[in-house]
């Protein structure tokens, strides 16, 4: 079926659909996009990990919930007749889920939360559990929701009117559970009735930029003009950006941010440039444990994706690839962190601590 | 069929195939590669205009012998009585020709060649000025071949044993009549012994790097490794690549250098690692008649190339695209330019001229 006009406002990425036992969490298969809508029901915890592997699920907040959505899945049906045997089971399901995907630190943020809430409920009954994991869950989804508002407000502050912005990858609609990320921003500027233009990274290997940014923009009727990565240094040099805009897949400690492939690259062109890059993120993306982006782990993904594609042959055969998903952007290129409670501007290791510090969050894991 | 493994050593990218009457210039369709090795008989002149246009063709060099060979296709059948109408008669099919693509000196300086010969030569009856043009052409196609191994010769004194070098773009045997440009230095490295490896980056949106490059370096028994062009940066931090080299489609007379997009955003994360960026190319493509870089015309292309490519479609429908062909690196971002009479280091407009007064060259259009 196509694509309707209205699906990134009127469908969410991913949702629960029906109660515990029967339901399942249905999600935009995003491998298919922007040729065809299809949705895919994930019934059990492997097939959300298939989802997530395959990146019919992606975008750091967005797994941050389908881990939570696939821990539910992994338990509801367990023959666990105590707690205990029940939080047994919920430890291996989601050490499963977690090896999904390596660098995306909201995966794990996601499974944790689904942990400590297993804890906190003690012994109840098993039934009760299981529903109030669901319930968890559901919070994790409509929090997220609420989370990609705030980004948004924050964010469109940075961007004034007349502007263009570049963004890379898809921190969108299609990333999260709500209106997105850096892309959320771009959907409060237009509610603020602000005028700018975009310009979007394909993002090879995978071109979620084309596929997915561009298809989410212009549905919403966002100017959107696709260029290739090679090109943002052109279009930087001939003044038609003024503002950078990124999700990130992980925040360490000092503000270094890992995000998709490239978008260390496009940091080094904007500052050549004199362009403020902005990471805009929830503070479920940052990992305080991880000192800085050399202590990152970066995901190695199929050669097969460069030189194949979703498409034929694109290169001949046998020919040695190197194809590192994300990278890192050390903090000294970044003007700004927005999250959900504000801007941290000119994020270092003190300016990222004492944020957390004001809005009363914790800077030491456990 | 597939391709010959020594396809690039072996076969010529374009050659002239018979005699006068009846011959043909012979070239591999490179739109095609790497999946397939096809040739394409050019005819007439309009065969290789769309040749050109298509990139069945294409390269600087290349396209400098191409406009050689489709000039004289273009007169051979003549009906002109006199060396004036043969004249008149090449004056209008070079002017279709230099219509083919804007941004490549060498497009207009094969043309330009063949006018100039055209106009030495006199009053010679017309068969005897049609094989002449064909001797020029030829000529022409020889002169490139030993230009390549004069550019390797001085290019590979800059590429030191274990070094690793990246590329971008295909600046080859397959962009020339001989061993290429930027790539010349690799096979002469090669030559010389040397241990090296190459990333070649991906080349958005029509793939020069990974069909081509790609292609023709591994054919060569060279050491490469494929890269999407988000990649470089991550590279270069990673320390893998201690050069950069590339090809230039015009170099205007200050030492700005054009080529395929993507070429100055390399410059500038090269510059940032601290890395020599060097542009290897022949004296035909300097145009010191074009003061500097902003002076260059820059090709856009169909927005086809990005959203649909060669295989299926890659964007929503109706999505606007920006596709530039080239952009213009600033002298400044250039640690030498490789001519086949030596190398010009840190270019600027008075280096540039003191190599051509150096080496009896004419620095004034005309």
């Amino acid at each position: 079926m196509p694509a309707p006009a209205s699906a990134t406002r009127g469908i969410a990425t991913l949702r629960w659909v029906g109660d515990l036992a029967t339901g399942c969490c249905r999600l935009i298969d995003q491998t298919r996009l922007p040729g065809e809508f299809v949705e895919l029901d994930c019934r059990t915890a492997q097939d959300m990990r298939d989802a997530i592997l395959r990146l019919a699920v992606r975008g750091a907040p967005a797994i941050g919930v389908a881990a939570a959505f696939g821990t539910v899945l992994g338990v509801r049906g367990s023959p666990a007749r105590s707690a205990a045997e029940l939080r047994a089971e919920l430890q291996r399901v989601t050490g499963e889920l977690a090896s999904a995907r390596p660098t995306a630190v909201n995966l794990f943020w996601g499974l944790e939360r689904m942990r400590r809430k297993a804890a906190a409920l003690g012994d109840l009954p098993v039934p009760q559990l299981k529903q109030a994991l669901l319930d968890e869950a559901l919070a994790v989804w409509e929090e997220d929701r609420r989370i990609c508002l705030d980004l948004g407000r924050h964010g469109q502050a940075l961007l004034a009117d007349g502007e263009g912005a570049l963004t890379h990858c898809n921190a969108g609609s299609l990333a999260t559970a709500g209106d997105g990320t850096a892309l959320a921003v771009f959907y409060a500027a237009q509610e603020a009735g602000k005028s700018f233009r975009v310009f979007a990274d394909e993002t090879r290997p995978l071109n979620q930029g084309s596929r997915l940014t561009a298809w989410e923009l212009q549905n919403r009727g966002i100017d959107v003009t696709l260029i290739c990565d090679n090109m943002a240094a052109q279009v930087m040099r001939e003044g038609r950006v003024q503002k950078v805009f990124v999700g990130a897949d992980r925040i360490a400690a000092n503000g270094d941010a890992a995000n998709k492939i490239g978008t260390y690259g496009v940091s080094v062109l904007a500052r050549h440039h004199g362009i403020p890059f902005y990471v805009v993120a929830p503070i479920s993306t940052f990992d305080l444990s991880t000192p800085d982006g050399a202590h990152i782990p970066i995901e190695q993904r199929d050669p097969a994706e460069i030189d194949r594609g979703f498409a034929g042959p694109n290169a001949p055969p046998g020919v040695k690839v190197y194809n590192p998903a994300f990278d890192v952007t050390p903090h000294e290129h970044i003007a700004g962190i927005v999250t959900e409670l504000g801007v941290i501007l000119r994020p270092d290791r003190a300016r990222v601590r004492e944020h957390f510090i004001r809005h009363g969050l914790p800077t030491e894991k456990g």
